[in-house]
């Protein structure tokens, strides 16, 4: 495939993860945000906000297109996949991205587009940066017996499955 | 109460999110992680990391615990509650916490108890402050026709509810 189809093909998604994201807002699921997932040509799972819908504040669009898509596969990881994002992801999305690894992530709107419309990522992004101690919200560390002698736990397991 | 107190519940329920991260490594649900969601001294959920059981990369301790606190509740807000973690919460989970909005978070065990696991996340945290094209996994925005529209239609959707 040339350069440029690559191209027409990653904008013929995105265009449809902006369909999504109109229809879940209409629908009344959530935020104006949608996300698929694609390997091979094959759309794995297609997804929309569905905090309202759910009552679930994690369910954004890609990380419901990246659940979705992995309980199709049966797998954690995304490997060879690409999600596509009517916006660009969140810092939780991102986050995600790293965990389920897929080889790339395209998107339309830029988190400048979301702020316009209430959605202010950029917080967020300059909380995680932080100290924990100098963040705004309250997070605060206590030492607790046994907490890190779990990953020495972990680490012996005979039977682990690494992530 | 006295501070002392207060200290002594944070640590109890601390201790109780380090049992649940072992509980659920010796189940074989995934890593060494647990979580708690904890109200005016009722516990609304708990969480252990489950990212194998369910194939699910987003299913770590945190994410499954605000996730069952808030269909517990029916709310997507965790107003006036606090998130207590076995570990620092990766940045996927910290942003789950700013969506959540608790009024806390305590964690044990730090970031670097994790790494010395196999849960390196300071890469994760060293990316996102990066420019989505200076990141190691592809990030590529593209302009897409109606990308930013939706925000508008958005902030115009007479019904909406703001979150």
């Amino acid at each position: 495939m040339s350069t440029g189809d690559q191209r027409e093909q990653h904008l013929r998604y995105l265009q449809r993860a902006v369909e999504l994201a109109d229809h879940g807002m209409r629908s009344g699921d959530g935020g104006p945000f949608g996300a698929l997932v694609v390997r091979g040509g094959q759309v794995l799972a297609e997804g929309w906000n569905r905090v309202l819908a759910t009552n679930d504040p994690t369910a954004h669009a890609e990380v419901t297109a990246i659940r979705a898509a992995c309980a199709a596969i049966g797998s954690f990881q995304l490997t060879d996949a690409i999600v596509y994002s009517s916006c660009e992801p969140c810092p939780m999305c991102l986050g995600a991205m790293y965990w389920a690894r897929p080889a790339a992530v395209y998107f339309a709107a830029t988190r400048d587009d979301a702020a316009a419309g209430g959605f202010d990522d950029s917080m967020i992004y300059d909380e995680i940066g932080l100290d924990p101690a100098a963040r705004s919200m309250v997070f605060r560390q206590l030492p607790v017996a046994g907490a890190a002698e779990v990953f020495s736990s972990w680490t012996d397991k005979d039977d682990r499955t690494p992530y």
